[in-house]
């Protein structure tokens, strides 16, 4: 079934990508299969991260970013990561009625992917998807998320190029501006820019940006002031990811193989523990050794170690298999 | 020295505390030490977290609920978490502002802690930083982390009650009652409840909560307005953490629980990818793998349970030890 779902995915069947990104955000095991089914067809999208506070107007802003971007031909997948909402019922809700501005476009692709409670499962959830629209043929996709805070930022790390969109009047320009944002933003968008306050946001970014020296061809990010509701903005914004695309070309080789990286790094540990739990310990092992620590009577350190020399020997320095591999 | 730095700790000394706290923060290999040390005499203090979005007014809140805490006559110790910020510099330089209306009370411990890059590791350093606290003699410890993400769902889920603080006039009333927000909601606060905005905030949370039914005896999160910068609501506030804290004490000991086994988990993932690199493969080996994943030859689920098999076996239901320890 998988190699079927593989290959309508391929095709560009938008009810097989679909049905693939459910399996991703589910977790399911033939989810896995799908990817390396489909990994091999990868690699040729372009990823547009788009990030923010709650109310930044983000929804809005990427459909029109989407129509902008649709404008000039390209094929575009979408992917709205809520990593707040536990459940993705609302959220289906609102793809429907987001897709309906594009329901006659079959170039377009949207779909929303909620938390799970796993560390790290909605970045690897989302990394996941995205390879799904870019086995499909998408050529832009852009994955939109809510929040500024390090989940946001493992997500958007994710991506090509990262948009950090703010707004005014929350009387927090400050926060907004934490070191985390400042620092993975490539573009920044003052969104809502008919609002009171759009211009001192502005002021406030474009300060902080002063206090970093940019080397010479090194890329500043540019600000741009949007209403997304109007459109106001949003061809220059297009423009900018343009200039950007072409501008880190050099380095875009490298920020994908760090995101490989990342990504494989986190898998590991995860299915690490997986596999541990149901293949090394007996049932019930971890819950006995948990009752402990709960009981003071051993500390986490110590019962990690213990755990962990169950396959990888108990002394720290010990070395296990070198094998020549790769 | 970390066995005299622990007796330190112990004694309430509040340097040790502070120079533990950042061993922790380091990630200093001598902090698993520490933690080994006073694990077995933590597990007294009522661990209180308060989380909202940027610009609630969690610090002037945190800092009026310390001031009515103490005196009821409890030592105090608080954690502040930014998870946006990759820099405790600025971080540092507010904790002597806030410390300076504490300055002469020895009952009063504050101290910031900046974001890691690692995966779930600011969640394990704040746990870190509590036992800490919790060691030293405080006995109500207040963690402060600002956000709505996942990140803080997890620092939140450190704590016996958890606080939610909104804030009126964000315009963002919906977007701020995201259900993974409502979820560990134990207490909402509407701060800064003098702006305009705050009924009418006040009443969506009521709704959603009305959203919900509550069993016989279940614990309703009441709602509080308050104004920090005043104190205003800030008694009544106290009043609902004591109440809750009477009426969870049958089920505070499985909360406990959970975390600890979160926390275990999550340990010996990060542990594993370390020990992993450092003894398993050769130096570069997890580089080139990287390298192949890059240029598509290898897709991240077959390296990674590659990876595994160097140390699990290669088939997935293959047995490896089954010990009968614990």
């Amino acid at each position: 079934m998988s190699s079927t779902l593989a290959q309508r995915v391929l095709a560009g069947d938008p009810r097989a990508m679909a049905r693939a990104i459910s399996l991703i955000e589910n977790e399911d095991p033939a989810s896995a299969d799908l990817v390396r089914a489909i990994f091999s067809h990868t690699g040729k999208a372009y990823l547009v991260g788009v990030t923010g506070p709650p109310g930044a107007g983000k929804s809005t802003l990427v459909d029109r970013l989407t129509a902008e971007i649709r404008r000039a031909g390209l094929t575009i997948g979408v992917i709205a990561v809520d990593p707040t909402s536990p459940f993705s019922g609302g959220a289906v809700l609102g793809d429907r009625l987001r897709m309906q501005a594009h329901a006659a476009d079959q170039g377009v692709f949207i779909r929303s992917m909620a938390t799970r409670g796993q560390l790290g499962g909605l970045a690897r959830a989302t990394g996941d998807a995205a390879l799904v629209l870019d086995a499909a043929g998408k050529e832009i996709i852009i994955i939109e998320t809510v929040g500024v805070g390090q989940d946001e930022v493992d997500i958007i790390r994710t991506a090509d190029v990262s948009i950090v969109a703010l707004v005014p009047g929350t009387g927090d320009e400050v926060q907004a501006l934490k070191a985390g944002i400042m620092e993975i933003a490539d573009i920044f968008v003052v969104n809502k820019a008919d609002r009171e306050g759009a211009d001192r946001l502005a002021a406030a970014v474009e300060a902080n940006l002063a206090l970093k020296s940019y080397g010479e061809g090194e890329w500043r990010p540019p600000l741009f002031k949007t209403v997304a509701t109007s459109g106001r903005g949003v061809p220059e914004l297009v423009e900018a990811i343009w200039r950007f695309r072409a501008h880190s070309k050099p380095t875009q080789a490298a920020r994908r193989r760090t995101r490989s990286e990342y990504r494989l790094r986190e898998l590991v540990s995860q299915r690490f523990m997986d596999r541990l739990e149901r293949e090394v310990l007996s049932p019930g092992e971890l819950g006995a050794l948990v009752d402990q620590i709960a009981a003071r009577e051993v500390d986490p350190y110590t019962a990690a170690n213990d755990l962990l020399g169950r396959t990888l020997g108990q002394l720290p320095d010990r070395q296990i298999t070198k094998s020549p591999h790769s």
